[in-house]
C-alpha cells in the first residue's frame, strides 16, 4: 500500500523548495514539463490503450471511453496548455498592501503559497498534467489521486513530468500521483490535515459529496450547477430565446450550461411557442409546470424534483411565476449557487436581481456558459467554486495562493 | 430537542433580509442592541449568578470562573464592543474591480456577506455579543452554540439583543442561540450544510480539533499558537531580552504568547544568563536542550514533547541551533502557523526569515503579542485564523464576508 505518511512529508518538502523558486525557473520547469510530455508521448499512448481496452471490456460507456482516451492531439493540448500557464503572471510574492502603524511596525500582506494542494479526479487523464501546471506555477507541490480507470495513463503522463522537472533540477516531488485506488487510501488521504493544505475535488456531484463529507482537510467545492435564466415580464424575446439556446446547447454537459427557466407570466405567451421552436431543433426536453403546459401542450409535465435537478442532458425545466420576487425565491431555494441570469429591459429589475441573487456568478442579459477562467480573462482554472469561503466562481492562479503578513519592527513591546 | 432545522431555516430567511439592510440600518440595529444590553443588566447579571453559583458548586478553577463572570463593567464593554463596531466601515457593497471583456460584457466582483455563520465557542458570555456584533455588521445571520456552563448567561444576553433589534423592526432571528448542549445536537450543527456557510471554533485545542474532525461546513480554524522567538547571531541582546520579556509574560494565556525560544549557538552565551534574570522576575520555568543547560545548569531539561506544546503558562522551552537555516527548520516543524520572529540585526537573515517561515505573522524585531486585530488596524476580530484558506492570520470584518461576479450584458452568448 502507498505509504500516504512518506508522500506527504514529501511533497511538504517540495513546497518548501518550490516556494523559494523565482517565477523564471518555475517558467523554465513548466517548459521541460511540457517538452518532456511531447517527448513521451509513445510511452503515454501505449498506457493509455491499456487503460481504453479494459474498460471498454468491461463496458464503460461510450461517452465515458472517449473522455479516457488520449491522442497525440490531446497530449500536444496538455504540453500547451503547460506552455500557456507558464506565461501567465505569477501571483506569488506580490505585497497587497504595506502600512505603517502608529507604533512604528510596518506591516505588509504578501502573496505566498498555499503549500500541498490534494486532488480527487475522475477519468480524464488531462487533469494530471492540467492540475500539475497550476500548482507548480503557484509554487505549490500536489498529490494527486486520480481514478482507476485511468491509472495506467495518469502514471505515464506524471512520469513524464517528473522527468521534464529533474531535467531541470527540480524536485519530481513536486508532482505525486497516489495509485492505490482502495478506499481505505482515499479516506486517509481526506484527512492528512498535517501534510495538506487544501483538498479539491472535480468530478461529478457524487464525488464531491463524498469528499465534502469524509475530508477533515479544508475543502474547496466545485463544480455542480443548477443554472437558472429568468425570463422577465420585460424581456426582449428574441434576445431571451437566443441566450437560452445557447446556454442550454452550446455544450451539455458543462456545470455553467443553463438546467431550468424561470419565466414571468407575462412573458410566457410570447416566450414558449418560441422556445418550444428553438429548442426542438435539438430535440431537447421541455419539463414545465402545469401553467406552461396550458400555453405549450406539448411540454412534458415538470416534477418537483425536476427543479433540483442538474441534468447535464438535452433536458430543461420550466417554471412560470407571476413577480421577480417569486422568480428570486425559487432560484435561491433550488439553486447550486453556481450561475443565474436575468433576461430583463428594465433597469431596477436588473439590479434588484444582482443584488438578491445568491450565486457565484450573477448575469444580466448573458449566458450564463461565459462562467469560467479564461471568457473571465484569469487563464486557466483549477475548478469553479461553489462555495463561499477563500474563491467564488472561477478559480484561476490566485486561488491556488494564500497570505502572510510579514511585520518589520525595531524593538516594539506590546504596551 | 431544538429544531436546527428550523433554525437554519430562519437564519437563512433572516440573512436574505440582512443582506439587503445598507449601511445606516445596520448601524441603528447595533445601537439599539447595545442599549437593550445595558437595559437589560439586572436579568442578565441575574442569569450569570446561576451560571456562576453552579460553576462554583461543581468546582471549576478560579481563572475559568473569571471568564464566566459578568459583572456591570464587563457587560458595559460588550455594549461598547457593539457601538465600536457600528463605527467601523461597512465592508458590504463595494466592487473590487470592474473590468470590460473583449466581447463586451462587464465583469465585476461585489463584496457580499457570507450568509449564515455558525459559531461554537466555550465559556466566556462575551462571545455571544461579539460574534454577534461583527456578524450584523456585515449582512450575515449568525447560529450561536455556547459552552453550558455559560447557558443561562448567553440565552439572558442573547434576549436583550434580539429586543434590541427588534425595537427597530429588524428580524430577531439574525441571532439565535442553540439552547441544547447535548453531543447530538453539536454534531448535527456542524453538518448543517444547506443552512450554515461557514463554522468557526472558538475556544482551546481541543474543540478546535473537534470541530475540524466533524464538521462538513466549512470551518475557519482559529487560535491554537505554538509561537516561537528566534534570536539570531547577530541579534541586539538587550532588545531580544526585551521582546521575550514582552511576548511571554504580557499576558500568559493568549495565542500569541511566545512558548518557545530558538536561539543560535553563538548568541547563547550572553543571551541566556540575561534570560533567567528577566523570566525570573515573573517565575518563569524556563525548559531547555542540553546546550543551553551548560550554560545555565539552573534551566530544567525540555523533552522532545516540549518544541510542540502551547502552554499557555509561566513555562517557555529554549532550543538552541547552529544556523538561520536550523531555526527555520525548527519552526516550521514545531510551529502551529501562528505568528513567529527573528531578533536580528542582519539584513539577508531578516528577509530569509520572512520567507521561509510558514505561518499566518511573521515579525522582524518586534513582540509576536501584536497578531491582533486591533493592533493590525482592523477593528474588532472575530479570531485569528491558522489555516491557509479564506483568511489567515486575525479576522476582521471582511473575513465575513465573500465575493460574487456581477456581470452585465447585452445579449452576448458563448461562440
Amino acid at each position: 500500500m502507498t505509504n500516504l505518511e512518506d508522500m506527504g512529508k514529501r511533497a511538504r518538502e517540495a513546497s518548501r523548495a518550490l516556494g523559494r523558486l523565482g517565477t523564471a525557473k518555475k517558467e523554465q520547469g513548466l517548459k521541460a514539463a511540457a517538452k518532456a510530455l511531447m517527448d513521451g508521448k509513445e510511452e503515454i499512448l501505449a498506457a493509455n490503450r491499456q487503460d481504453v481496452d479494459a474498460a471498454v471490456k468491461k463496458g464503460m460507456a461510450p461517452g465515458l471511453v472517449d473522455r479516457l482516451m488520449l491522442d497525440e492531439e490531446r497530449i500536444q493540448a496538455m504540453a500547451d496548455g503547460l506552455m500557456q500557464v507558464a506565461a501567465l503572471e505569477d501571483p506569488v510574492g506580490e505585497v497587497l498592501s504595506m502600512k505603517p502603524r502608529p507604533n512604528g511596525l510596518l506591516i505588509g500582506e504578501k502573496r505566498v503559497p498555499l503549500g500541498v494542494v490534494g486532488m480527487i479526479y475522475e477519468a480524464r487523464p488531462n487533469v494530471t498534467a492540467d492540475a500539475f501546471g497550476l500548482c507548480f506555477k503557484t509554487g505549490n507541490a500536489v498529490i494527486l489521486k486520480g481514478g482507476s480507470d485511468a491509472l495506467s495513463s495518469n502514471k505515464a503522463v506524471a512520469a513524464c513530468l517528473r522527468r521534464g522537472l529533474e531535467t531541470e533540477g527540480l524536485p519530481g516531488s513536486a508532482l505525486q500521483l497516489i495509485e492505490d485506488t482502495d478506499r481505505e487510501t482515499t479516506k486517509k488521504f481526506m484527512t492528512m490535515n498535517q501534510y495538506l493544505d487544501v483538498l479539491i475535488p472535480r468530478g461529478g456531484a457524487g464525488l464531491i459529496q463524498a469528499v465534502v463529507e469524509n475530508s477533515t482537510v479544508p475543502v474547496i467545492e466545485t463544480g455542480t450547477g443548477n443554472c437558472h435564466i429568468y425570463v422577465d415580464e420585460s424581456a426582449d424575446i428574441q434576445m431571451a430565446l437566443d441566450i437560452v439556446y445557447n446556454a442550454k446547447t452550446q455544450r451539455i454537459g458543462v456545470c455553467n450550461a443553463c438546467e431550468s427557466l424561470v419565466v414571468h407570466r407575462k412573458a410566457a405567451g410570447e416566450f414558449l411557442p418560441g422556445l418550444k421552436e428553438v429548442l426542438d431543433k435539438k430535440q431537447v426536453e421541455i419539463r414545465a409546470d402545469e401553467e406552461a403546459r396550458r400555453i405549450v401542450p406539448e411540454f412534458s409535465a415538470a416534477a418537483e424534483e425536476d427543479w433540483g435537478k442538474e441534468y447535464l442532458d438535452y433536458i430543461i425545466s420550466v417554471k412560470t411565476v407571476g413577480s421577480l420576487e417569486e422568480a428570486i425565491r425559487h432560484i435561491n431555494r433550488y439553486n447550486t449557487r453556481h450561475s443565474e441570469a436575468i433576461i430583463t429591459s428594465d433597469y431596477a429589475n436588473a439590479l434588484k436581481f444582482l443584488e438578491e441573487i445568491d450565486a457565484a456568478a450573477v448575469y444580466v442579459n448573458a449566458s450564463t456558459r461565459f462562467t469560467d477562467g479564461y471568457e473571465f480573462g484569469f487563464g486557466a482554472e483549477i475548478g469553479i467554486s461553489t462555495q463561499k469561503l477563500h474563491a467564488r466562481g472561477p478559480m484561476g492562479l490566485k486561488a491556488l495562493t494564500t497570505t502572510k503578513y510579514i511585520i518589520f519592527g525595531d524593538g516594539q513591546v506590546r504596551p
